[in-house]
């Protein structure tokens, strides 16, 4: 496999033409990416077909990794107990969590549903190997969160399939990494990049949740596009519409 | 907009019927999963059209984020002097990133196209700004990189539209940060996640090119699952075919 010093580049015999999509396929694809959702209430106790779990876990390996580094693993959790234990880490957690917030937003935090550990009929912690590859890895040289940008690509590809396939995703972020690679056995080096819950979804918001209950609202694209530099709208009349 | 103590939870009226995609619609979700390339050498010259460009920026705005928080901002580069600064601060980096791979490898990482920022009708950087939200971010408590990982899902986002609008992506990692930040001006607190390359293409590699210039081969799926914890290999004969 390895090359010689005297390397000579193979030709990329591999091109193949590659224009844009259909009208139809590519609606197909806005129509995953705007109406995706963090799903946190909707999961249905449905078993997922294990031909459809492989599908999605086949869309995260096919994310984009920094000098094709690959550093996911992909931990499939449908043990009760495992689950239970999960849920008692993320309780802890948030109980910290709330008692970080003023007074004014403590209520409605600690009314918002935030995980659907237990209910959801698969958990699925995204990892990333942060010594896969070995020493020196190929675009990683200058930043080293490369790789944990690579894993964080496959759970978003995941996200996207789901959508398609009918799965709903809630990525639960509130809890002390330690309990987790505890729970998990992860080894040194590995880092768990996200926790998500998975399972069939017969409704979901039409907006973030987060909006529909008054948390936070979404901002106008056109205030968060700048022209060439930081801070520049020199373009303006030509930006494009939130 | 801010909720009293008493708060009572609004009720989820804006819940919507979302099952499964028609088999169409999924086969073009997993279209633009598994065709989806970085690109670095295929870039046509013509311009990309403005409501092109506003469709890609508006899915990367509507990627999930931690708290809802929207930590980012996108910079659209169309100046040649900008490009020209930048191209500089990589080509600066990978010349030091080169003397850091074994002599067995430095000649083809040398020979590798890594980046096609002067041809790419657009560079664009998004930007994660680590402030955004406030000083207590739902979701983030415990996990401050979140609001990063929240850019990198704008990020891929996009580069699935961009595959569905016939445009090809590629994510430039080799600076120094400090370049970069210099250059688009970004304030303290404004971390540029990603650098990335876009312009129409006509043809893209069906592999990724690193492996098709013998860098690195793509890692067999069924390596990289795990049961219930790391390590564990239980369900072997039900496990997802690679």
């Amino acid at each position: 496999m390895l090359p010689d010093r005297g390397y000579v580049m193979p030709q990329p015999e591999t091109l193949a033409p590659a224009g844009a999509f259909s009208d139809v396929e590519r609606a197909a694809v806005y129509r995953a990416i705007h109406t995706r959702r963090d799903v946190r209430s909707q999961f249905l106790p449905d078993p997922i077909a294990e031909e459809v779990l492989a599908r999605l876990l086949l869309a995260a390996h096919h994310a984009p990794s920094v000098g094709f580094m690959q550093p996911w693993n992909f931990i499939v959790i449908r043990s009760a107990r495992v689950k239970a234990g999960v849920r008692a880490a993320f309780a802890r957690a948030n109980d910290e969590a709330a008692a970080m917030f003023p007074d004014e937003r403590r209520a409605l935090y600690s009314a918002l549903k935030l995980e659907g550990i237990v209910e959801a009929p698969i958990n699925l912690c995204i990892t990333c190997d942060r010594s896969r590859g070995g020493e020196v890895v190929l675009g990683r040289t200058h930043n080293r969160d490369m790789d944990l940008y690579s894993s964080v690509c496959a759970v978003q590809n995941l996200w996207l399939a789901a959508r398609a396939e009918g799965i709903g995703v809630g990525w639960v972020s509130i809890f002390h990494e330690a309990d987790i690679r505890g729970i998990l056995g992860l080894p040194e080096g590995v880092v768990p990049v996200a926790y998500l819950c998975l399972g069939r979804v017969a409704e979901l918001h039409s907006e973030p949740e987060l909006q529909v209950r008054g948390w936070r609202q979404r901002l106008n694209l056109e205030d968060l596009v700048f022209d060439d530099k930081w801070g520049r709208k020199a373009n303006t009349q030509d930006e494009p519409a939130g």
